[in-house]
This record gives structure tokens, sequence and C-alpha cells, in this order.
């Protein structure tokens, strides 16, 4: 990757991530010219028109050619299946990231396709609705973006790309792929597997207990089942994609629920209380920071 | 309970929803004269100030005196303790309500009380954030507002409170409390648990561990875990009235979630994507309700 702005960007995927990214880029003056590879080719004109890329193509090879700075933001099987064919594919000193929502598997799959000079990334940032069209420029500011290395790591790539997510208006935060997992199963991957099964736990009614329970519906739970509106396919990569982690939180927190359940049951009021004044007071202290 | 609009309103507890319930009645001209009971002397100045209530006391017994109506808008606990007390203080045709989260105990309790002439209700809005100050003259505009007659209702009132509820801008829906408490189990309360205790996980590990979960904490996080703000005492109270209800969603809950853990260990994609796809639909149709 050269000096900085990029001059030739290629973001592979453009959706609402991929989109944002080079709405951002071009707002900020982060990249003079971007092209995007996209296989969905009815998405071609909205992304041009909304100056998300200045130039589109299906073809993987002709769009990563020439590029400096490669960015993977295409769902988590699509990113594992792009990264081995890759290195032929680029001149000299490109250098690859990828947005995807688990890294170990990606970081493992760069470290086979040496010498591809990867890095991966993942924006703490998204929304429940999907696609080019709901792509901002403003996506991105004032987010965490988790910024991890291969295993090993010796390239001297990973202050270029802490720069360039900067000039994003995000906030760079470098850690290695475990650590990432581990959290985000909790604080994204978790609320989304909660969302889903609440919902499918209320469709899973008769139609007259439906209504009355969708009337008896409010903020606490359009909060709560908001990111079921997320897509299932992608969400069930991400989960399949981190299911160590992610069983594991699950296996915690059930517990956790059913030690609340056996409390409720033996009018066990003071192990309640406790139990919301704990979550209370960190909630609280989140506010804070 | 006389014409509409009433005389003489009473709302017992002038926090956020005895409150919003003052401002909205008077905005909307469903009361004529607005009494508030509240215990708490310093927030009478700012009731006042607002405009929810047209005067104050923290004395029951004079504040119910000449109500044509009185709302108990007070934590569950203290639903339950004032409905023993309230007939002999009030003159005939009185009629008192209550806007308690859980019916089935309230129930029960007015009946035992009786003549009182009670009638459940609860209106599905309020806020993670309590007090007068967060009351809004609009909160309750195009909510769901249950209606839950005691067991063998004989009486007439109920015309006259979903009129009442009506003109606040509510939509009074009438039902009964076993079907109310199952329903608000899963839509209300257990998404107040998942909150507390998703955050208490996050709290319950160390320092460094935490700054990084927060860091990687986004849109999906904030979603899940923003009624926990909520006073964990006020859910306390709700959660153990609610007890036999909630804990057999919590159960059900946590065997969902038991299974996506095995699922995702025994690499059993299939049922990954059948549940979140069945969450994703069910998310899908409510939202074209």
């Amino acid at each position: 990757m050269p000096a900085f702005p990029v001059n030739r960007l290629c973001i592979v995927g453009v959706g609402l991530i991929g989109g944002s990214i080079g709405l951002a880029a071009k707002a900020r003056n982060a990249a003079r010219h971007v092209v995007g590879v996209e296989a969905d080719a009815d998405t071609w004109a909205d992304a041009l028109r909304m100056g998300a890329v200045d130039e589109i193509t299906g073809d993987l090879a002709s769009g990563v050619r020439d590029a400096d700075l490669v960015i993977l933001a295409v769902p988590m099987e699509a990113i594992l299946e792009i990264i081995p064919r890759l290195a032929p594919l680029l001149k000299p000193h490109t250098v690859v990231i990828d947005v995807g929502s688990v890294k170990a598997a990606v970081v493992r799959a760069a470290k086979k396709a040496s010498p591809l000079a990867f890095i991966g990334t993942h924006p703490m940032a998204g929304s429940e609705r999907g696609g080019v069209e709901s792509a901002r420029a403003d996506l991105f500011e004032d987010a965490t973006w988790a910024v991890v290395p291969p295993i090993n790591y010796i390239g001297d790539d990973i202050e270029d790309v802490t720069n360039f997510i900067t000039a994003l208006g995000a906030k760079p935060v470098t850690m290695m792929a475990p650590s990432h997992d581990e959290a985000v199963a909790l604080t994204s991957h978790l609320p989304h597997v909660l969302a889903y099964t609440l919902t499918a736990m209320r469709a899973n009614r008769s139609e007259k207990d439906q209504k009355r329970f969708l009337a008896l519906s409010a903020g606490s739970w359009k909060s709560a089942t908001r990111v079921a509106e997320s897509s299932p396919e992608l969400w069930t990569q991400i989960a399949t994609q981190n299911a160590a982690p992610l069983a594991a939180v699950l296996r915690t927190f059930a517990a956790e629920l059913l030690t609340i359940a056996t409390a409720l049951e033996t009018e066990d009021m003071e192990t309640v209380r406790e139990r919301f004044a704990a979550g209370h007071a960190a909630k609280m202290s989140e506010r804070e920071q």
C-alpha cells in the first residue's frame, strides 16, 4: 500500500458496508479512485449514482488489478473463498483487508495464502438493513474498527491500514483474533441470536395468541428484536464461523437464565434483585464510558 | 365513575406513568381537575410546574377523597398494599384502576377488597428513564392499553374506563389476567431479564477484558441492553409478581439457546439457519402489522 490517500481502492462487495466505505473514502479524500467488484449487477446503477464507487465490475480479477488497497466486504463464506485466489491477481505491495465479523478463520486463511499482504479488520458499525441503498458516508464516524493482524505478523502495513481507517472517521483498535472473536460472541453475535429466538418463540404460537402477544409488545420488545431484521443467511455464516466462542457464551447465558427461573420458582426474591441490580449497575457504568 | 370528561381525577404515584397520564388528561381534556398523591415531596414542584397535576399531596386519604377516578401508578408492591385500604376512603361510585405490569395478583387483591369498583389496566408504554421529569403528554399515543376486569366481573365501568383510555390517545384492548400475564412474560419481562443478564455478564470480567468488550459493542448491543437502565427494584417486583409465567418462558428460551449451542458445536449449520430464518420471517411479519 502506497502513500496516503490511497491512489486506487478496490472494494469487493458493494453492499451496506462496502458502499459506506466507498462513500466515506470519497467524502473524506481517503482514496482517489474507487473500483467496486459486485456480483449483483442489479445494484450497479445505484452504487454509481450514489457515488459509492467510480467504476464497477462483476469480475474480481479486473477489479483488483492495479489496486493499492483491496477491501473484502462480502459475507464470511465469500471472504474465505476469495482469499486463496487473490495473490496472483495483485500487483506487488497491494494490501488486502477484510471487514468480516469473525477474525480467527480469516487470518488463518490469509496465512495459508502467503505471500498475500493481509490484515483482518472489523468495523463496529452496521444496520439491520443491508444493501448499498442503505449505505451512508458517516456510518463509521466515531465507531471502533478492530484491526487484527495475522498470527506471527511481520509486515509493516498496519500503520497504513490504521491511517486509512482513521481517515474514514473511525477509531482503529489493534487486537488478536481470539480476543476479538470472544468479545463479539457476547457483544454482537449473542444479541442477534437472542433477537431471532425471541421472534421465533412468539411466532411459534396460535394465530390468536400471536395477535395478543403483538398487541402487548412495546419498546422493550422492539429494542430486543430489532436486529432480527438482519439477513439470516449472513448471520448463519457469522455464527457458524464463530461457533466455539458463541456456543460457550450461549451456554453461560442459558445457565444464568435458568438460575433466575429457579429463583422465581422458589420465591428467592433476593437472587432476582441481586442479578437485576448487577446488570443495571453495569449498564449505568457503560453509559459513563 | 361519572360522565366524561372525568370531573376529579386522582393519580396515586406521580412518576413517569402517573405524570404522563396527568399531562395527557389535561392536554386532551379527559379530566377537569387532577390531584396527585406522591410520597416523594422532592418531586412535587416539578409535577406542578410541568402541569402534570393541579394539586399534590403526600396523604392518600385526602388525595382520593371526592375523586371520580383513582389511578394507582405506583410500583407493584405498593399497588397491592394500597388496594385493601381504599374502599373506606372513597365516595360512592368512584372507579379505581391500576397501571401495573402484572395483572393476576392485582385483580385477586381487588376482588378481596370488595365492594371496591376496580378494573386492572396496563398501558404498553414506558421508558427506561423513570420519574416525573421524563413524563410526556404523548407517551400513550397509539399505544395498546390492556383493560383487565376482575374474575367474575359484573360491574358496568369498563366502558367508562375504555373511554378514558381512548381519550388519552391509547387503544384499549380487553383481556383476562392470565392471558395478559403470559403474554407480557415473553414480550416485556423476558427482554428486561435478557438486558440485565447481558450487561451483568459483561461486567463479570476482568477490567482489561471489559474495555475490549465495550470497544467492540455496537448497535445490536445497545438495543439489546437499553432497558437495563430501568430500575432494578421496580423490575424485581414485576418479575416476582409474574414469577410462574416468567420462569416458564425463561426455561423455554434457555432450552432454545442450548439447542442452538449444540447445533454450533456439532457443525449442524442447517439447524442454525432454520432457527435464524424463522426468527427473521417472524420479525418481518411483525413490521407489516
